[in-house]
């Protein structure tokens, strides 16, 4: 049971909290090396791949998605997270300290202004001055 | 500048907020489809293999790793949880509701007595039994 | 100069001699471990992601891909496919016979008689019979 | 049965056409839009990290491996490999061509000479200056 945590309010740390308990209690600390961590979560997202790999392009909010298949994604998109939280916490990093200081550095290097221009040239921004967005 | 927020204290649905408003103030709505997105998830995972393929083996902590590069690493981690999250908002899932529920399903699937029982045959752990541990 | 090799008859075997040779004369044959060419293999399949990334839905052919776009698509494939001729032929493994014989296996898995009757009724196809293809 | 194709000689135009009309028998050609067979390959990429994931180091030829393991390790890669096939092909790209160009072009990039003095100095190996070997 989710119990009195609201769901709107998960932290990261409550989330890296529960994987250290989880492992501990399980005795699988021994496997959570750094690059167990990163394979692992790849494997993850190569299922949440499959989710989508035949379905051709896909609206938004999934209309026509039965009610399991988003359950379904619900918990790849989930296992991705929590070896995300379990492979930053192993190496060291504060993972939402590093996701608000991104998305800062993200809000320098792409300027409001600057985008909006680029609103009456959509064929500039398809071919590549938003595809490193976040990189 | 982070301001108030406290790092430890970052929730989900704070990055999704912040994201859906870094793309509304650059008009990228428009781009970000599922399919898109998780592809762009999947570039990021890219990036941050790319850290880690030539080292071997990593242990806990990146000893003697340098500040750069721990900032580096920080960046690309955090570049696949923003995506994860914008792809999950624009699904309509609950990110941290599902993760909650995620870490519950993993908790049955594996009991705390069944594994432990389990610490004295290692070969059968590396052998699938710890393969699909969030799986 | 690609010289006297048609490229239609571009063998599995030349392309892993070409590597084995060319990690040799580099001495780079110390860090081609398993996972690192693994770990490199994902990178390069994160960079083929980004080609595709804001795209939307691409046709077959790629109509009206600029020349350049092409060319780097072909560069990011290709890399993505020594990193898999050289990390199987680390393991040891076969690649041309293995890929024979999963092609065998494939036919054996969905007989073409039970697919064909598929044909009038997409909905199951869409909803996993196709979804493991070659799982 | 493999039946008069050497492993050995297996070319990547055999794979393609093999790919092809194993797709037309089945009817199976409304499904292989680029992004499909991308997601598709994404996913087979999972399943090839899944079986190195909880292994830390592995070393060469993988000893110690049961031979089941390793049959289900070249079934992986080859799903990767006929993926990689058929999206190149559904792409208009040259896979064979595009490689041994890719070949050429790495050659270029890393001169034997250059990288033969980096010998001696193995800390700057490792620090990136290999990191972009085939990128």
């Amino acid at each position: 049971m989710t119990g009195p945590e609201e769901a709107g309010s998960v932290t990261l740390d409550l989330l890296k909290k529960k994987m250290v308990e989880f492992a501990k209690e399980r005795d699988w600390e021994q496997f959570h090396s750094p690059r167990n961590l990163l394979l692992a979560l790849v494997g993850e997202v190569g299922e949440l791949s499959e989710i989508f790999q035949w379905k051709g392009e896909v609206p938004k909010g999934l209309p026509g998605w039965k009610e399991e298949e988003k359950v379904h994604l619900g918990e790849e998109l989930s296992d991705v997270l929590l070896y995300l939280v379990q492979l930053s916490d192993i190496c060291g990093i504060d993972l939402g300290k590093a996701a608000l200081r991104k998305v800062e550095l993200n809000a320098i290097k792409y300027p409001v202004s600057k985008q909006q221009s680029q609103k009456t040239n959509n064929d500039t921004l398809f071919n590549g001055n938003n595809g490193t967005e976040s990189g």
